[in-house]
Order: structure tokens, then C-alpha cells, then sequence
């Protein structure tokens, strides 16, 4: 146990002192000092608006800021920003992207851009009277959130739908007011919320209004992230002969066919389907990052689509028709444009500007080729030589890191594990060796 | 559509040059540049270091760096690193830390810290005669990876198990080899990956010396992201009355019971699920990022989880047991203290020294009591005031620094927003009637 106790006001200190107080847990308070102070923006007025995206910041998280060229998608180029600190993400989407800039490009759909909030209450009375009673007020919801849904609706959006789910046989008493957004271009949370604490007040006022006060229990007012209805699918398609081209080390014939064995498996396994999924992420992640969007909720709703049905699957499905090889991705991708970070962030601002300004439709669309690609390269590496070939080549450049060799020492150890495998017991024993020999 | 088009060998271009010819795509060329060079490191040789995590890298995206003190976690004090872009997700952490630092802390349990890895393959002859012939090469099938397993083993990790899974009544002929690792402090996936293509190397030949080859096709050798075996719970108790004391706008009861059914509801409503764990990995994507751990990995493992038994449900669980009142959270938490970025990002090493270079299960419960905390939060803020009170400070602060408000300017907004609702709409209309007035 350490001798650290607790601390009174922590968030009114400066950044000085919150660094300082925070270096007293450190084995290092001199170096912590310098490298949080390295970090911050040389610019007072650009670190001060990072300071205000959040709490406590004393300092910034750098991830490496990647581009992508050659993202043909629905017949037009993007060079696609990623934030990721997994190694091999962005060079495998480049890869894919390269191929199928050379057979047609992504091609994308909107299947819907709806979002859903609900107002979550008890409800000890009948169902009769619950359903006639919001019938009633089901009007004045719509009109209470005017003053908040009017620019939205503007736009182009607004509230589609009020719907009273019942929830009773799940957990006694539970029901729902459902609401169905359309944010147009925003995410929206702020704005669903908004709306639904306002709508929830309107409803508890009526009931009261009504003599219901009693029956009811509001418990709380919130969007939610689960998004079924808000998804977007993506294809790729080529001939079968020309998926020779994406792998040197085997027929366009036995790719296909293994490709697609292995997009099945992640239907009936739910071991590998999470892994399946999770490459789709790692393309959708570094995107979602670089546009100032929200990964948390954006893989919330991802992984729990994808167990939908009740059994955990991939979210991709590949054909074979004849000599046509065809892959589609589905998912739920709630994002913006507009609001949150996205034209705040300022390298946020420069990827929107990077991608031409596109509207959420136009970027869920690049973010699912992203995931795809990502995916794609996953697959077929898998299916052919393993993952582990072009893996290594970066694990090993950070074990040499890590293990301080110098230049010389690098070259040497990347030409020796060119054929062998890395592990950190055999670099650190290449090392030694070559130290001694040296000596 | 723009007129561009395919880039040839992009990625063997100088930063410079990517830089330009990404700048192309913009429509604010000199901005783009000047903005990406900021943002570089001042050292070169930090900068080099960053750009060799990815591909492609051309600079660093800024993540505030926000530390929350009062983290009592098994009686003992911690500094936690959280690394998050989404306003008040660090001040909910802080605020929840603070109420249970006084109530005895965060309580965690390990309960497995197993990874799973499977040989994917198709098998067209009887059960019998699979079954039999993994029997005959396990030994082998341990044996050959010897020289990788070596120091894990030193280490106290190593292969577990190694089992047979017949998955051919969901899929044709779909089997699998079933590896279970304990990989200690490491996340292990390339350890696990270089495992699994080493032995399905030894399968492969091993079945030709059989005579066994026509009947199996070896599809991938690949490491699950699926981590039910590796799971830790984290819990927090205090008696009913305290409860009081998280939020001065209601009594402990009502909080207690409004807190249970909210969580209950998470249970029984995918819709509520997947947002009310959304706010849990809030917390724990914080710290995973800061600490140089795979958030795609965490969240993948998370999610699927909690849709583990077929209804996607809330990973948390209240019990109110006569003035006693029990919280407790079970999640899996796949990370390392070594190898990947841990040791190699300089701000990740900084998060490892100010935690006190915690080993793999003390990051476990460190990760889970942050994910507990901002879920604890949310879930009290969603069940008194609602959540947008909170949120709205930041998002007015937001959309004024968008609209170029002046210090007065924003002084007067705060003020007049303090009770109203924060819409952009809104906003700028403020500050279009404070601008003409000041005219």
C-alpha cells in the first residue's frame, strides 16, 4: 500500500500543480514533468481549447495522425485520415483500398439514418388506461419540444415517431415512451436528450393533470446507443480470376473459396466472430477517432447489432456466383457531422476538410469502407500466409526500441528475424549475443 | 465527384510530400500544413518513435490527457490517467471516485485471466478418427512451440489446455483446435498468434504423415478477441442513507431504489443495455487508451459479453439488502503491462509510472473501478437530474468557441443559459441579438 491519501480540490488547482501533485505518484517526477509539459501544444490559444475538452487535462495523448489515399467510394477518391496505435491497421486498409480502387471501388447504401431515445418509467396502472393516456398527450409531446426541434426540423429532421412500448412481461411495471429521431447531420445526443427530459416533464406535468401522478414513475430520459436503425452497407465485387491479385501466394479460385469459408465461420462461432468484428473496428475505430466522432458509442452499437438475432455473428457475408466474388458489410454507424468535436477538434477540422465536408451520409459511407478494408486485408491475410508476417516486421521494431539497440545493432536484427520468429526472449538474446561479439 | 485520382507508392513518400499531396484534397491547403506541423513533436527523435507505430503517420492527433485523483482501489490510493475527447466523462469519474473514497473504495476480484486461440479448419473424415489423431499429436502440438513458450512459462504463463471442438452440426465439416494461453502480464496477442501458426504448421505435417491431409483444410490459426475466461468483477457497497451524500437533490432511499430499477431495466431493455454500458467503457476506454492497451479489443470483448447468453444485458448489478446497498460490475478486461505500446508510447509509460507500474491484474481492477465509476455517474445523474445539466456547461462552451464568441460575450451566454435549454439555434441567435445591441 502507498502513502498516497486522498486529495481536496484537485480540479481547482492549475495545470502546474495538478501536474505536480500528480508526479508525487510517479518514480520519476522530473521526467513525468517534462514529458506532460513536451506534450502540449506550442501554441498557448490551441492548448487552451484542448484543455477545455475535458476535465483534468494537464497535458495531451498523441496518437499517430495517418492518411490513406486511394479509397475509391461510390466513384470518387478520398485520401481517408486514421488515428490508430495498432501498427499494420493503416497498411492493410491501404492495401485493400489500392485492389479495389483497381475493381470498381466501395459501393454504399443508407439503409436509414433513424436514432431512438425513450423515456424509461414505472407504471402501476392498466395498460388501457397508459395507452389511452399517452394517445392523448401524444400531440402535446410533439409540441412541447418544438422550441428545441424547430432549426432540426429545418434541416430536414426532427421527431418521426411516438410509440408506447410495454415491458411489463420483462420487468413489472416497465414501459416505455419510445421516440424515433432524425438528426439529419449531428449526432444527436445532446439534442435527443434535450428533448426526451423535456418531453419527460411534459408527460409527469399531464399525468398529474390527469390524476395519474400516482400510477407513474419516471426513472430516467435518454437516447439510446443500440442503432439498428441507423446502418449502412457496403460491397465490393470482382471476378473471382482477379482476386489473384490481392494475394501473391495463391489461385484467385482457392482465395475466394477460403475467403468465404472464413466469412462463415464467423457466423457460426461466436470465438471467431468477435475477432471477425473486431478488424472491421480497427478501420472504423481510426476513422471515427479522426473525425472527432464517438468510438465508445459507435462500437457499442457495432457489437451489440451484431448479436441482434441472439447469437453473437460477423457482420460481413461473402458470395460466390459463378466467377463473382461478392462481400457486403452491414452496421450501424451513428455519427455527425456537425456538433460534438468534429468542427472543434482542430485536426478533426482538417479531416473533415481532408474528406471534401461530407454530410453524415456521405461519412458513414467512408467509415464503412474503412471497416471494410480493414476487414478485407484481415481476411485474406488470415487465409494465406497468417497475420503474424506482417505483424512482425513492427513488433519487432519495437522490441529493438525497447531494448535500446542502436542502428546498426537494428539492421542487423531485422536481416537475422527477416525468416525467424519474433519474440522478445530471442531479440534480447540476439542482442546479448551480438553485444559480447562486439566487445 | 473531383477530379482525383489514383496516388502510386504513396506510402514510400517523405512526410513532406504526404503532406502535400494530402493538402490537395483540402480546401485550405496552407491551414492543413501549418496545422499538421504544429502538431508534431518539438524532439525529432519522439516524433520519429510515434511515427513508427503506424503507417503512413503524418502527424499526431491530440487527445487531452486528464488525470483523476481519490481512486481508493483495494485500500489503495491511485492517480488514475484517463485519455477521453467526450466532455464530463472525467469529471463523472472524479465525482464517483470521491463519494466511494469515502465509503470504502472500489473492491476487485480477478476471476480468470485466460485467452483463448483456435486452429480453424475443415475436416471431411469421421469424428472418431479426428478425435483420435489430436489425441496422438498434442504432446507434439505442445512440444513444437517450446521455443516461444520458453519464457512465458518463466513467467508463470504458458499453454493451458489444448481441446478439440466439433462445430460441424453449425457449419460442414468445421472443427477446431482450442488453445487456452495464460500470457501473465502481456496482452499476448502475438505471442498467442505465432503460437497458434507454429502449430497449425505441426498439424498440417503431422496429418500428411498420417495420411490425412485430403480430409483437412487448415482455414486460419488466429488468437479470439472473444475473453470470457478472462474476467474480473469490481463491486462498492455503503449503507442506503449514504447514498445521500452522491447527489443533494434526493434521499439515499429514493436514490437506492431509483438506482436499482434503472439498473434492473438494463437487464431486461437491449435499447438501455447497450447505453448503459456504453457509459461503463466511458471509464475503462479512458484508461485503456492512456495506458497503451487495444480499446477495440476491450470494447469487442465487452460487448460480446454482455450479449454472452443471448439477450445483450447490462454488465452491472444492484442489490439493495435491508440499509445496504451493493454495486457491483463484471466485465472482461484483456490488457498488458507489457510488450505492445505500454512500454514504448512515451505518454503510455508516463500512465504505467503514475499507476506505479501495475502488473496485469492490478491494471484489471484499475481499468474496471474507472469503468464503475463514470457508470455510477451517469446512471445517479440519469436517475435525479438528468444527464443534460451536466453535459450542457460543455456543450455551451462548445458551440460558443464555434460561433467565435469574445471572452464578454461568452460571460453574458453562460450566464443567460444557466437555466435554459443549450441549443445551437439558440446560441447563435444570442449572439446575434448581443452583437446588434453592442452596434
Amino acid at each position: 500500500m502507498n502513502n498516497k491519501g486522498f486529495i481536496n480540490d484537485f480540479s481547482k488547482q492549475t495545470r502546474q500543480e495538478k501536474i505536480r501533485l500528480s508526479a508525487e505518484y510517479t518514480d520519476k517526477p522530473v521526467e513525468f514533468e517534462r514529458c506532460l509539459r513536451e506534450h502540449l501544444h506550442s501554441d498557448l490559444s490551441v492548448q487552451a481549447l484542448y484543455d477545455e475538452f475535458t476535465e483534468n487535462a494537464v497535458s495531451n495523448f498523441y496518437l499517430p495522425y495517418s492518411v490513406v489515399p486511394n479509397f475509391l467510394i461510390n466513384d470518387r477518391y478520398y485520401m481517408v485520415p486514421m488515428v490508430t496505435d495498432e501498427s499494420s491497421v493503416v497498411a492493410a486498409a491501404a492495401k485493400a483500398a489500392k485492389f479495389w480502387a483497381f475493381h470498381g471501388g466501395f459501393r454504399t447504401r443508407i439503409i436509414a439514418t433513424n436514432k431512438t431515445g425513450h423515456i424509461h418509467f414505472l407504471w402501476k396502472g392498466s395498460r388501457e388506461r397508459l395507452s389511452g393516456f399517452i394517445s392523448t398527450i401524444k400531440p402535446g409531446l410533439f409540441d412541447t419540444v418544438l422550441p428545441l426541434t424547430g432549426s432540426m426540423t429545418g434541416r430536414g429532421g426532427g421527431i418521426l415517431d411516438i410509440r408506447l412500448n410495454d415491458l411489463s412481461e420483462k420487468m413489472e411495471n416497465y414501459h416505455q415512451v419510445e421516440v424515433i429521431f432524425n438528426t439529419v447531420d449531428s449526432m444527436g445526443a445532446n439534442f435527443i436528450n434535450s428533448c426526451l427530459e423535456m418531453m419527460a416533464d411534459y408527460f409527469l406535468y399531464q399525468a398529474a393533470d390527469h390524476g395519474l401522478a400516482d400510477d407513474l414513475e419516471i426513472i430516467m430520459s435518454v437516447l439510446s446507443n443500440y442503432s439498428p436503425g441507423c446502418l449502412v452497407e457496403c460491397s465490393v465485387s470482382c471476378p473471382v480470376d482477379e482476386l489473384a491479385k490481392a494475394d501473391d501466394t495463391i489461385s484467385g479460385h482457392d482465395l475466394a473459396g477460403r475467403f468465404e469459408i472464413a466469412v462463415k465461420m464467423a457466423q457460426h462461432d461466436v470465438y471467431r466472430a468477435v475477432t471477425h468484428n473486431k478488424g472491421i473496428y480497427n478501420g472504423i475505430d481510426a476513422v471515427i477517432v479522426a473525425t472527432g466522432n464517438d468510438s465508445r458509442a459507435v462500437s457499442a452499437a457495432g457489437h451489440s447489432f451484431a448479436a441482434g438475432d441472439g447469437n453473437y455473428k460477423g457482420l460481413t457475408h461473402a458470395t460466390i456466383d459463378g466467377n463473382n466474388f461478392d462481400y457486403r458489410l452491414r452496421l450501424p454507424l451513428p455519427l455527425g457531422t456537425v456538433g460534438g468535436l468534429t468542427r472543434v477538434h482542430p485536426m478533426a477540422k482538417m479531416s473533415m476538410s481532408l474528406l471534401q465536408y461530407p454530410d453524415a451520409g456521405e461519412l458513414m459511407a467512408i467509415v464503412a469502407a474503412a471497416g471494410m478494408a480493414s476487414n478485407f486485408s484481415s481476411v485474406r491475410a488470415l487465409v494465406t500466409s497468417g497475420i503474424q508476417q506482417g505483424h512482425m516486421r513492427l513488433h519487432l521494431t519495437n522490441l529493438l526500441r525497447q531494448l535500446g539497440a542502436s542502428d546498426p545493432e537494428r539492421n542487423s536484427a531485422i536481416e537475422f528475424f527477416r525468416e525467424r520468429t519474433v519474440t522478445h526472449a530471442g531479440v534480447a538474446n540476439f542482442l546479448a549475443t551480438l553485444r559480447k561479439k562486439n566487445h
